[in-house]
C-alpha cells in the first residue's frame, strides 16, 4: 500500500536493526484518516470473505480494527492480555510471548463472543515474530469459527512470523512488508504484489 | 443519550451494587454502530470547542476514542498503562489507582504528542472513582494543552469521580448517568438534561 509505506518512510524511525518507531501515526498518537485508508485496503482485500466479525489484541490493534470495522459493517471482539475481574464466564485462553517486554502473558476472549457461527478478520498493527498472531489464531480454532485470515498493517518480512504462518494456510495480508532496514540505509520494502 | 441507556438496560448485566458489566457491546465486543452514535453524540457536545486531539487510555477507550476522532477530523493519543522499550524521549508520566484491579499503575504520554499548541477531549468509557480521568487531566496539564473537557460514555453517577472533577471546573459530558443500580431493581439513570 503505496501511501503506507511513504508514511513509513516520512516518519518512521529505525533504531537498530530491527525496531521500527511508528508511534507518530499508528500505536500511540494515531492518525485517524490514514486508519480510513487503512480500513478501506483491508476491505478491498477481504471483500467477499463471509467476515462478520474481526478479532484483534489490546491495545495498539484496536483503533485499527475499529476503523476497519466500519467497511465491514461488523463488531469487533479485541483480546485481553490478562484476566480482569468483570469477565464472567467461559473463556478461551491462550499463552502469547512478547519479545518487546520479554515475557509470557495469558490472552482471553470469553466464549460469548466468538463462536462456531463466526467468520473472524483478525487485524492487528505489526506481524513480526507472529507470536500474537498465532495466539489469535488459536483463540479461533478454540472457538470454532472460520478464519478468513489476518490484516496486518506492517510486516516485518525479515522475521520469521508471516512465513511460518502462511505455511499454516492462514492468508495474511500485509499492507507494508519491510524486506530489511537498518539505521544507516533505512527501510526497503518488498515488492508488493508478493504481499499477498 | 436515549439509545446508549436503551442500550445498557437491554444487555448491562448488573453484578452486586457497583459492577456494570457491558462487554457485550462496548469494552470487550465492541459495537461499532453504535460507537458511531456516540462519537456524533460527542460531536455535537463539544463542537466549537477547537478540539485538536483526543487523548484516551488503553484500552477500552481506544475504540471510543477513534471512531469519535472521525467526527472532530483530528488525531488520537492513548496514554499507555506502563513504560515500554519503543518510546524514547521524554514523557508526560502519572499514578493511577485502578479500583479493578487492586493496584497502582504509571501512565505516560510522550511529550511529542501533547503540549501548548493542542486543545485536547479527552475520551473514556467509564467514570466512577475518577482516577484514570484525574490521570489524563494531569497529563494535560503537565503539557499545558488546552482542555475542552471529558466525554464519557458511562458514569456511576453514585460514586464520586463526576462530582470531584467536575468541582475542579472540568467540563465532563457523559452520554449515560447511572444513579443507582443493583441485581434486583436494574438500573436507575439521572434525569438526561442534568448530565452536562
Amino acid at each position: 500500500m503505496e501511501l503506507l509505506e511513504q508514511r513509513i518512510r516520512q516518519d518512521g524511525v529505525v533504531k537498530g536493526d530491527d525496531v521500527l518507531k511508528v508511534d507518530s501515526f499508528l500505536n500511540h498518537q494515531m492518525d485517524i484518516a490514514l486508519f480510513e485508508e487503512i480500513g478501506g485496503e483491508f476491505y478491498r482485500r477481504f471483500a467477499g470473505c463471509g467476515v462478520d466479525k474481526i478479532l484483534t489484541i489490546e491495545a495498539s490493534g484496536i483503533g485499527i480494527a475499529c476503523i476497519t470495522a466500519q467497511f465491514f459493517h461488523c463488531p469487533v471482539v479485541f483480546a485481553k492480555k490478562s484476566q480482569t475481574r468483570n469477565i464472567a464466564g467461559g473463556l478461551f485462553t491462550t499463552k502469547v510471548e512478547s519479545f518487546t517486554h520479554g515475557k509470557v502473558y495469558d490472552v482471553i476472549v470469553s466464549q460469548q463472543f466468538l463462536g462456531p457461527e463466526d467468520t473472524v478478520l483478525i487485524i492487528d498493527d505489526f506481524l513480526a515474530n507472529g507470536a500474537a498472531l498465532e495466539g489469535l489464531i488459536d483463540l479461533v480454532e478454540q472457538s470454532g469459527a472460520k478464519l478468513a485470515g489476518a490484516g496486518i498493517v506492517i510486516e516485518k518480512a525479515f522475521q520469521p512470523g508471516g512465513s511460518r504462518i502462511r505455511a499454516k494456510g492462514v492468508r495474511v495480508e500485509s499492507l507494508a512488508r519491510i524486506r530489511s532496514m537498518s539505521e544507516e540505509r533505512g527501510i526497503e520494502f518488498e515488492d508488493q504484489d508478493l504481499g499477498g
